[in-house]
Formats: structure tokens, sequence, C-alpha cells
């Protein structure tokens, strides 16, 4: 589904430092406090008065991402708006990333600025400066690592371990559609190999293939809190799955969740969608990750100010730790209990 | 030359974040300055006056590192030194970093745990926390790649572009070594290769292969220079050769470098490694890399502070751009042109 290469640059054409200098050639410093950003051995930023949040993230083709179907260019706008979320996930917002790239020779130049060029229309709609980085080759297959560093006010950080009882349980957008997504590439990908003729049959699925391949972060929802005055008690993005992320606030918090199934953010399109492979969209939503939407509890003093907030859902409220972690079924009121996903054996951000 | 594993964990035994939580379970915080560190989206560093530097290092199993022969303790304490090394060459002190890894599923926890080891050891040494990462299977081989925070004083950062004409250029302990190191394990790799009894002769070699294997970052540089009040007027770190960083200095400064082959420092052991393999050992400090000593320029003016200050070296001076870039050969007094290493295919640091 990739568009074909014309006539590709191999990488040993251009030199080291021509390379450098191609692939940062079109990186603009948009903030004032990027002093000095890459061609030297490290990056200049200013302190300032705020605090400095940084966050790392590795994507490995074959583990995170499989080139048959992924856009160069995608690739790159996911592999650092991924890491713009871990910084909005703190009620903060990016500043600076530094991106490394190991690369096999097979690649052409042509194929690491496409990457680049997505980083760059993430950084561009999102006000980052690409400040440095590291290319290297590869033996095997294509590895991007993003660090990403971000600032806010120290009193209105958001971490994983403020939730405390009554807080309502609220998450931004909807869930389960990269999930979605990931079954219709994989389908695809699958009849294409059986048959290299067959043209990919991804008609009305537009939604849940942006929203693998292109997702967002959600610098909107920082921007409402920022607005209205609100500072969650605590916050995390949805990576790993709605249940995973729960558990996480759980236990760093120290308290118990229970959200009602009726009111977790589904899609149209993901329940059709999810339809088509037999599977529940609620278990989409609860453990197929990816959806970068994020998920923050709140005092009950805020309801007022929340219950019609657009992209935002009231899902459920915190109990006690003795409580447990529950979602209570649609129709059957049967409490479910929230399971983490097992060891996926590809991840574990830190 | 690796220790055997004993009875090795599969990464699939831990779960996700028993992994994280293993892997970080030793980390301290040492710095003020990092108010959170692993365990939520991102890590918290306080702003404060000083500027902070960014710097990121990726290195791939069998393009820098060859697991045959490199202990995985001391890999982990290469990839942190070899980041904090950047930071130095700014005339900055590394604050935090971040470690991405990606690993194949034939690695044990408890060579992950090596790894790790390795980095905070080098963290403990050099006084820097780190403060998040990733931990990622690979399909392949093992991928570091690092993210380094550090602080300099605004008016005390040296970058690339501030040598002047008649400046001294100098350099820190000797040069060559690492590469000396890396001929004697690939020579030993290969006699191994042809007969797994045949022992590896390593004798008198230990310096040799610790530049190699476990490289320092020049700390001690940075602090005689505060304790001095000198502010080299510029600086880099020398990871791809001598050669290679003068024409660095003197493309981003806009000068010419006039060095003395006599003047490079080079340790005996390098030298008579280096006449095993009927190698000018010049050569090996001009274009072998991985030393991480640092190449500085100084005003005149520092002359008599800087003459006798040990482990420090006097080698050339800064001439005009129109005079080029030369080494007077020893004894000779030929006028060496000097060449940057050409794309080695494996490393483009930005």
């Amino acid at each position: 589904m990739q568009e074909e290469q014309q006539e590709p640059t191999p990488l040993n054409n251009l030199g080291e430092f021509g390379l450098i200098e191609k692939l940062t050639s079109k990186v603009k410093l948009r903030n004032s406090s990027s002093i000095l950003g890459a061609g030297d051995d490290a990056a200049i930023i200013k302190g300032g008065k705020k605090l400095k949040l940084i966050s790392t993230d590795m994507l490995v083709e074959g583990v995170h991402f499989d080139l048959l179907y992924t856009p160069l260019k995608h690739l790159g706008y996911k592999a650092a708006v991924v890491n713009f979320s871990d910084i909005y996930a703190m009620n903060g917002n990016p500043k600076q990333i530094t991106v490394s790239i190991a690369v096999s020779n097979r690649m052409s130049v042509e194929a690491l600025e496409e990457i680049y060029e997505g980083i760059n229309l993430a950084c561009e709609l999102y006000q980052v400066d690409l400040v440095g980085g590291d290319t290297t080759s590869s033996l095997s297959g294509l590895v991007l690592s993003l660090s990403v560093i971000g600032e806010a006010d120290e009193t209105k950080i958001a971490r994983r371990d403020g939730a405390k009882e009554n807080d309502l349980i609220c998450v931004s957008g909807d869930l389960g559609a990269a999930y979605a997504g990931l079954q219709i590439l994989e389908r695809e990908k699958a009849v294409f190999q059986e048959n290299e003729k067959v043209q990919p049959d991804l008609s009305g699925k537009d939604y849940v293939l942006e929203r693998q391949l292109k997702p967002e972060a959600r610098k909107e929802i920082i921007e409402f809190f920022k607005k209205e005055g609100i500072v969650p008690s605590s916050m995390i993005d949805i990576s790993d799955g709605l249940s995973s992320e729960l558990i996480h606030l759980a236990k760093a918090s120290n308290i118990g969740v229970q959200i009602y199934e009726e009111k977790i953010p589904i899609d149209p399109s993901t329940v059709s969608t999810m339809e088509e492979f037999k599977i529940d969209a609620t278990l989409a939503a609860l453990n197929g990750g990816e959806d970068y939407e994020l998920l923050f509890t709140l005092p009950l003093d805020y309801h007022e100010q929340i219950k019609n907030a657009p992209g935002i859902s009231i899902i459920g409220h915190v109990t006690d730790k003795a409580a447990g972690n529950f979602m209570v079924g649609k129709g059957s009121e049967q409490m479910i209990p929230l399971k983490a996903q097992g060891w996926e054996s590809h991840k574990a951000d830190t």
C-alpha cells in the first residue's frame, strides 16, 4: 500500500554530514526556549520558571509497526505524537524532541526523509521543536527512538498517584478505534500475501485506519483544562488499553475504580468494524490500546463544569481500594473485574 | 568472553510491570532538580537559572558493539558515558538520562539487568539520574537509545562555532587507544571463531581494552575549567577521531587548523599495539574514534594556565580559514592535509 520510491538514493551517496544536513534542513525552531537545535553535541534549552518534563518512546519494526501497510510519513508522525501524548498526560505541553533512528542500508534517503516529514508535520501542528538526534545503521529492521521535553506549571502537573475516593473518572474522545483499524490492516495484509493482485478493501474504514496509522495527541483537552482552571487529580494516556491504564491509576493512587460499560465512548465505526471480526467493541476499548486518549480523575466539584464538555466522557468514579477495580456490565449490571493485559512481550514504558 | 548466565529468567515470566520495577528498583535520584523519575508518563525536572542541554545516542548490536566480546555491564556503562561526554563537550554537566532498550526475547532478564547495572554504575560515578525509558522487544539485535539532559551556565557554554584565529588547540588524555583495543578484540574474535578452544591472548592489553570497552567521559576537565575560570572558545568530544572533529570545529567556526603530529598524545601501549598490526599509531589517533576525549580551543591568554595542566596537551593552533586544515608531520615538517573520515555507514550524530 506504500507508494513506490523513484530512483532511491543510497545512504552512502550523501556522506555522513550531508545526510544530517539533508534531514535537518527543514527543521525550524519555534519556541523562544529553544536556543540551539541540531548541529552541536547537545541542544540548549532555557530553564525558566516552569518544570521540564521528559519522556521517551521506542518504536521497532515488526513489533510496533509493519512497513507493509504503514506509510513512512505516518510512522514519523505517530512516533512524534505518541511522545507528545506522554507530556499532555502530565498536564504539560511538549516543547522539544530528539529523534534517533536506526535504519538498514536497504532504506533510501527518500524513505528517511519521509519519516522526517511526518515528524516535522507533527512538530508543526503541536508546536514542538526537533532539537537533535542520532541516525545510525541497523543490521535488520527500522528502530525509532524519540525523547520529548515538555513544560508544566508545578501546581498543575497531573501525576498518576493523585486520584481520591469519589473523584470522577473521565476519558477524552473514543476508545477501541486504533485496535479496530489494526484488525482491518492485518486482514488486508493476509489477503494481500495470499494474492498480491487483490486490492485492499478499506472502504468506509477511514476513521479506524487513521486512528491506527496517524493518531493525534489530546492537546485540546489540556487547553480546555487551562481555560477552565481545571487540574485533574490524576491523569494517564491510554496507550495499552483502558483497563490497563485504570489499573495503573488505581495502583499508583492506592484506590479502587468503578466504571460503567455503557458510558465507555466507542465510535459507531469501531462497533461495526469489531462486529465484522466478531469481537465485542468493549473489549477493543478495554484492551486494544494505542488510542492515545487521556484518562483522568477529577474531584466531584468539577462535575458541572465537565458534564457537557465536548470530547470528554464521565465513565465512572473512584472507590475505596478495598472495593477493587470493576466495570458494571451493560444491561446486566454485572460487576466485571478489570484485568491488566498480560505481558504483551513488546512494551514496557516507564 | 562473557560469563555464562545461570538459569536465565525468560522476559515473559516477570510481566510488563514486574520487569520495569525490577529494572528501575536500584535507581536513585541524586539531584535536587530531579523531582520525579521513572514510573509515570514523564520525568519532572526543575528549570532553574541554568540552561538545559539535551543529547541522544543510539547503539546498535553488530554496528556499534559485538556481544561476542562486549560484557553487557560494560555496554551499559559505555552507552551512558558516551552520552555524558556530549554534555561535557558543551562545558556542561549531565544531570538526567533516559534509557530505551529494544531487546530480543532470547535475552534473559539477568542480561538486561547487567546492562542496567552498568548504566547505574556510570550514573553513580558521574552523579546523573536515570529518570525514565522504554523497554521493548526487538525481532533481531539489541538496540540502546539514551538521551541525556545537562545543565550549563549560559556564559560558559562551549559550542563548536567559537574558535578564533590564533587560539590554542588542545586535547585531553590520549588518543587512538580505543581503536587499538578494538583491533585486539577483533583479532581474538577471529582466532576464537576458528578454534573455540583457544583462549584469547589479552595479556598486557588492559589499557587499550578498557579504553574500547569501558571508556570514561572527561568530567575532570570540566571541573578544571571551572576551578581555573577557563571557558574554551570551542569544544567537541572525540567520538569519530581527531581528524574528523578538527574539521567539524574548523567548519563550524569558519577557521583553519594546524596541528603537530609530535604533539598528539598517544599512550605507549597504543603505539606498541598498533605496531603489532603494522598501523601507524598516528592514524589510530586521527581516524580511530571512540576516545571520548575533549578537543577544545582556548584564547592564547590561557597559555600559562594550561601549559602544565595535567591531562591536557596543546597540539596546535587555529589559523585563517584560507590556510586550510593541516598536520605538520613528525620530523619531516611535511604539511599533511587533514581529512574527515568517509561515510562510515554507521553513525550520523546530530
